[in-house]
């Protein structure tokens, strides 16, 4: 068995509510997020909401990188979904938890996609 | 307790490789699928890639849905995440699975962002 995709799941607890109610901030970071895990930005999407927080989508030629934050609760959640074994999504993480430095975070790893190595589609 | 976020991952095996790289298809099943929840799209990235497959994104009021298409595997991953009680993930689940058409799926459901109700952000 193979998975197709990596898929990372991150819940950043008590981050600072100023950082996450900041879109330029919240994009520079998933970018560098991105860039760390040697992925290739294809396309974004990042707004701010009143009267706070800010969600914004990455997509990447290995899939894609999201985040949503709640400033009046100090929690963001951000999601890597990587394919192919040259990007590391793992370095993405690394970087958001470094940017958003959370009191407490929870990072869950998913296989994606699990196939029988040989399996073609049918059709 | 209770969750900011609602995410649905899901899984779906065994669909036709053609709906899995038509990307025209691809986008408007999102849509559609969006549209079932009663999500409000803000913005949208879909790319076709070669030799085969797709990978979308759509940004909405109430946080995100994505798709990445394996056709050479028969395989798709989608995620739905949405926030606030008013939008209904589930229904665009209903959707995608029905234009898309799995022989398997699997759907698994994950509250993001628990908080105990009162809870408010330090600093």
């Amino acid at each position: 068995m193979k998975a197709l995709g990596k898929h990372l799941l991150l819940e950043l607890n008590d981050c600072d509510p100023k950082l996450l109610n900041d879109i330029s901030f919240i994009k520079e970071t998933m970018l560098v997020a991105a860039k760390a895990a040697g992925a290739t930005v294809l396309g974004e999407s990042f707004h701010q909401f009143s009267p706070q927080g800010v969600s914004g989508v990455l997509i990447i030629a290995e899939s894609h990188l999201t985040i949503h934050t709640w400033p009046e609760h100090g929690y963001a959640g951000a999601d890597i979904f990587t394919c192919g074994t040259r990007v590391k999504p793992e370095k993405a993480a690394e970087v958001i938890i470094e940017k958003l430095k959370p009191v407490t975070h929870a990072l869950i790893k998913l296989d994606r996609g699990m196939i029988n190595k040989n399996q073609k589609a049918k059709g």
